[in-house]
C-alpha cells in the first residue's frame, strides 16, 4: 500500500475517511446481560485446537448493547455507533497450566464492529441481539434493578432463535463473569484465495484493554435455552447449565493487541 | 364477529393470542431526547383540519426508545417489548381556545407499535430511529448524564435521512416538553375500500393515560437539521427553530381513549 | 375530515402526499410459490367464525416477492414498491354451500403493504420471507425453471423460523393454488379504543380485482414444515400435508372491494 | 491452525460447518442493472495507488440482486443465498498501459459476501440496495423487458440515500458493462492490531472465474444521482456522466484467486 493512503481497513482511499473501521483505540460502553455457565467439554477438541490449550468447562453467555466511538463523533450519529451482540465465552486451560478466556462464537447486527472483530479474533457472524434494558425509573415497563424485575435476551441467526434467556433479578450484588473475568485470547486469520484449498493460518493475540470501568453488578436468576441450528455449532458445548448471572454496565477501551505468549 | 372470538386485531383467532396487538392497558417505559422547537405556521391549515384547530406555533421532536407490555411477557422476549420511534409534536389551538397537541407525524421501526398507534390516532409509518444512549458510568462512549457530554438522533425514511439532531448537556434541570407538556389529540380513521373514493371520516380522540412517572429532565443545548425528502412532508412546517432539548426517562401506561369534548 | 384533506391514510394531510397508502387501483405482479396442502378441519371453529363458513381442509400456502405501483413512480424508487410475504389460504364452505377462499394468517416485510392488506381484510403482520428466485439463465446459481432444479422459501416471525418449503421442478405444467384460483374473503374492523373491551366487529369484503395475468405454472414436488412459535397460532391446521406445489409469476391489480354477498 | 480444523474462515471449528464463508467454489447469478459513466480523474491518486495504476475516467455503477451458493444447498434455505448489492467499477490503466477494471467501493446487505468480498479485495461494507426486477409477463408493476419500461435503483448507507438511478428500456439489444467486460483487480489486506498504526500492506489480486454465462443485455436510458454523505468518498469520482446503460441476467463462478502480474 502506498504510504500516502490512510485507510485502516477498506475502502482504500487518501484519507482513509470511507474506512469501515478507523485506527483503535476503540472505546465502548454498553449494557450487558451476563449468564455464567457450566459446559460440557466433550466435544472441547473441537472447537479449541490442542495447541492453544482445553475448555475447563466454565463459560458465559454475555447479551450486549454496546455503543462504541473512537473520536466521540460517533455519539453525534448514533447509526455508526450502536449495536448487539450475543458472546460465547470458554474459558480455557493453556497447555502450561494458564487460564484464560476463549470466544468460539459470536454474533452482532453491524459491519464496523463485525470487522473490528474480525481484526482482534472475535469470530463474528451477523445474528440478531435483544435484550430488556433496566431504565432508572419506577415503572412497569421499566424493568428497573429491583429485586423480583425481570428480563429477557434472545439471539437469532440467520432467522432462527438460537438462544433464549430469562432473568430476575434478586436484588442482591452481582458478580463479574466471563469477558469481565479474564482476558479473552483471540483468533486471528483470514485464507489466501490464491491457495483456495488451505484454511488459514492463525495468530493468536490477547487485546490491549483500557479505562476499564464498571456499575455495580446486579445478581440474577436465569434460565437460558440454545435452540437447534442447521449450522451454527453451539451443540458442541452441550447443554449448558446455569450457575449464576448478572446485570450491569461496563466501559472499557481497546488500544490494540498483543501476541499470545507462547 | 362471533363473541367467541378474543382477537383485538387481526389475525382473528377464538384465543386471540396471534393477535398484533392485544387489548389495553399498554405500559410503556422509555429514554428520550426531546428537541422543543418553533415552527412555520404558514402551511398549518394544510396539516389541522380547521374544525379541529390552528397551530400555535410550539412543537417538539422527540426521539423515543421505547419497552411495551401488556402483562409483563414482553419484557421476557423482548422482540416482541423494544421499538425506537421519531414524533413530531404540534400545540394546537382549538376553536374555543383550549390549547392540545397534535401528532402529523410519527415513524416507527415495528409493527405492534404501528398498529397500536393507528388504534389511537397517532399515524405512523415505519422509520428508523437511533439515539445515542446515556449510561450510568464514566466512559468516553457512555453519553453520561454531564455537562458537555454529546449526543445524536436521527431518523430515516424509506432509507433516506430526514431529521437528524445534535445535543450537548449542559448540567442544568431540564423541562418536560412536547408530549410531555399535554395531551395529544389522535386522528382514528380508516378508508371503506367499498367505497375507494372517499377518504376516510376522522374521530377525534384523546388517550386515558395512568401511572405517568418520569426520572428528572436534563437540559441540553440542540441543533436540528430536517432534510429533503420526495415523500414525507415534514416542509409544511417550515425550518424548525430549535427553542429547549431535554433528556430523561419516561414511563406510562395507556387505558384506552376518550372522545375529544367538541 | 375537513374535504379538503386527501390523504387516504395516516397521515392526514391536505395534499395526501404522505400518506402511507395511496388510493386504489393498486397493481401488483410478482414471483410466486404456491403449496397445496391438505390441512386438519378439527380447530377450524377457531379460526374462521361460523356466521362465515367452515374449513374444506384445502389450503395452500404461498410465498410471494412483489412488486407493487399505483401510477408507476414506486418502480422508480423500489424501496417503495417491493416486498416479500407469506400467505396461508385455507377454503371456506359458506352456509349456502358457496366456496370461497380464506386467510387466517400472512405476514410481510413492509409496512404500505401491511396497511393495504388491513385495508383489504388480510391480517397482516410484519415477518421475513425469503425465496429462492428462478432466473433465466442455466447456471448452478440460478434455479432456472428446468426439471430437477431446486428452490427453498422460509418465514420467520419476530426472529423465530416459522415456516420452511423445499422444492423440486418436475418440468410438468403446474397448477394455479390457492388464492390464485378462488376470491379470499377479507376481515375487516379495527377495534375502538373508546371501548377497549370489545373486540371490532368484522365486515366481510371480496376485492375487485382486474387486469389478472399469469405465465405459466411449474409443477413441483415439495416439501413443507411448520415449526413451532410462542405466539403465531398455525398450529390451529394441525400438520399440513403437501398436495401438489407450483411457480410462476402473477400480476393482478386491485381497485377497490365489495362486500361479502350475504 | 491444528490440521484438524476445517474453517475457511472464523468460526474455527473441526468441522467447519459454522464458518461464514466455506471454501470456493462460490457459484453466483443474478439480476443486473449497469449505469456505464465517465468519470471524473482529478481525485483518481487518492482513490488508485500509483504503483498499481491511473483512472482512464470509464466507470460503472452496477446494482445486483444475486443468488450464491456452493454446493447448491443455499438454494433449499435462501436467507444464506440472495443479496443485493451496488458496486462501483472504475477501469485502470496499469503502468504497463494494460487495462483492468478496479472497484474503489463496493456495499452489500448481507455477511456472507462481505466477508467473501474482502477475501476478495472488494471493498465491502454493509449498504442497502433496492432495484426494480423485470418480471416475464405484461402488466403495469412487473417492467417486463419491453421498450418504455422504466425500472429504479438506489443504494443507501447508514440510512442515507447515496445513489439514484432511473431507466428507460428503448428495446435495443445492449452492452455489458463495467465488471462485465474486464477483470476486476483485487485489494487484499487486513490490519495487523499489534502494530496497530500501520495501515495494511495490500496484495493485487485477479479473481479464478469461470462458467460465466449471461442473458442478452437490454439497452437502458439513464439518469444517475450521487448524493452527498458525510463517511462515503463517492465525491472522488467527480459528477458520474451517464454514458449507457444495460439491464440482464448473469451466473459466473469463482475458484479463487491469482497474484496481479506485476
Amino acid at each position: 500500500m502506498d504510504k500516502t493512503f490512510a485507510s485502516f481497513t477498506a475502502p482504500f482511499t487518501a484519507s482513509g475517511r470511507a474506512a469501515l473501521v478507523p485506527p483503535p483505540p476503540w472505546h465502548y460502553a454498553g449494557w450487558l446481560i451476563n449468564v455464567g455457565v457450566r459446559l460440557d467439554t466433550t466435544h472441547g477438541a473441537e472447537l479449541v485446537p490442542a495447541r492453544l490449550g482445553r475448555l475447563t468447562g466454565k463459560g458465559c453467555i454475555h447479551f450486549a448493547d454496546w455503543q462504541a466511538t473512537t473520536d466521540g463523533s460517533e455519539l453525534l450519529d448514533p447509526v455508526y455507533s450502536q449495536y448487539r451482540e450475543t458472546i460465547v465465552i470458554t474459558e480455557i486451560e493453556r497447555p502450561d497450566g494458564s487460564l484464560y478466556n476463549y470466544c468460539p462464537f459470536i454474533w452482532v447486527d453491524q459491519d464496523i464492529s463485525l470487522l473490528r472483530g474480525l481484526l482482534q479474533g472475535w469470530p463474528k457472524k451477523l445474528g440478531t441481539t435483544h435484550m430488556t434494558r433496566s431504565l432508572p425509573i419506577d415503572h412497569a415497563a421499566a424493568a428497573k434493578i429491583k429485586a423480583g424485575n425481570r428480563l429477557g435476551a434472545s439471539l437469532s441467526v440467520k432467522e432462527r432463535r438460537l438462544i433464549e434467556a430469562k432473568l430476575t433479578l434478586t436484588g442482591r450484588p452481582g458478580q463479574p463473569l466471563g469477558f469481565l473475568t479474564n482476558k479473552v485470547v483471540g483468533a486471528v486469520g483470514l485464507p489466501d484465495l490464491t491457495r483456495p484449498d488451505a484454511p488459514p493460518r492463525l495468530h493468536w493475540v490477547l487485546p490491549d484493554i483500557r479505562d476499564k470501568v464498571a456499575s455495580d453488578w446486579h445478581d440474577a436468576e436465569a434460565s437460558l435455552a440454545v435452540l437447534p441450528h442447521p449450522v451454527e455449532e453451539l451443540s458442541l458445548l452441550g447443554t449448558p447449565e446455569v450457575i449464576g448471572a448478572s446485570v450491569g454496565w461496563l466501559g472499557m477501551s481497546v488500544a490494540g493487541a498483543t501476541p499470545l505468549p507462547e
